[in-house]
């Protein structure tokens, strides 16, 4: 297979790995070179998308002070406190998720930069198993926001973010940037198939 | 390529795309049966987890007698109180995710069962966006209801699997039947990878 020269579908594969070699010019060479090309930024997209979703809810703390009615025969008390990200577990999970699939588009984008042979599957493997992590996390901290911001009335569940305002839009735009974010993996994981599909 | 008989592997392709056709014996048009048969294995078990997800939740209810308190100085007042599962988004959107996959299941199973040719990329991407929806309604249902078994003391959410056992027991069930539906649609992209990666 690597011996036929008239192919042009060889050599572009050996560029998908990575390899960059002189081959004829063929209107695929400028499609996979596109589709390479277009790997690397969504994979550097998602690489600060993540990184600015953990950020953002990882440093998320905001402190009030709010006025409390401790005896009903006293004027009310006011008594600081604190919202932090930490408190609720679907946020720490959040984080997680985020910084988990940070790293790992970091490695895989030095990975495709550096072109290393048949590494090919185990990024698509790795890839659809990012978009899992992700989503997971997206729906955990998203399901938990909602409760803060709406409230529950059938469970007694206050809503939060009427106290905590700028928390919430902090943890709104965590959400925001891990969901972009996680749409990049999904494209990714198309990518990798439909250059399986047209290899063949 | 289809006038090739020597191949074996073209004939397997055939297969894959659900033509069955007499072909010549061949190590690798096993190892695609056993690939092919394991696709509809997959694809029967996530339809049938899902679909048990779904009304796992989406019959959950329980009403019981609690004692509440109204006037401090008169006994306590037994009042019938219910939890049902549409009384949290998180739950909706979980039977909501597991229908939408137990339905895709059901026409990708029909599709793959009639072989129809060329469907092959459309059944990758539905099945990872499917894959993205069920973790997403995982995720969601999971923290809501890691809530409602342990509470929140920091911004003041009780628990409510004290009281509501059974509820609580029915939610654990149909997380834990969507999770394993949710990974058989992982692997199913994965078979399709491995597949398309063999293919080339």
């Amino acid at each position: 297979m690597e011996s036929s020269p008239a192919g042009g579908k060889y050599s572009t594969q050996a560029m998908m790995d990575g390899v960059e070699r002189p081959s004829p010019s063929h209107a695929n060479i400028h499609n996979h070179k596109g589709l390479r090309t277009g790997e690397l930024a969504l994979r550097a997209g998602a690489l600060l998308l993540t990184l600015a979703a953990a950020i953002v809810l990882g440093i998320n703390k905001q402190t009030k002070t709010v006025p409390v009615q401790i005896i009903s025969t006293m004027p009310p008390v006011n008594v600081p406190v604190s919202a932090k990200w930490h408190y609720l577990s679907a946020f720490t999970f959040f984080v997680v998720c985020n910084a988990i699939a940070c790293a790992y588009a970091f490695f895989s984008l030095l990975l495709a930069l550096v072109g290393r042979k048949g590494t090919a599957a185990a990024t698509v493997i790795l890839d659809l198993l990012t978009v899992a992590l992700l989503f997971a996390g997206n729906g955990a901290a998203t399901a938990v926001g909602l409760i803060g911001y709406k409230g529950n009335t059938h469970v007694r569940w206050n809503k939060v973010c009427n106290v905590f305002d700028r928390f919430c839009h902090q943890v709104a735009a965590a959400l925001g940037l891990s969901l972009v974010g996680s749409v990049l993996f999904v494209l990714l994981v198309l990518v990798a198939v439909v250059r399986l599909h047209r290899k063949y």
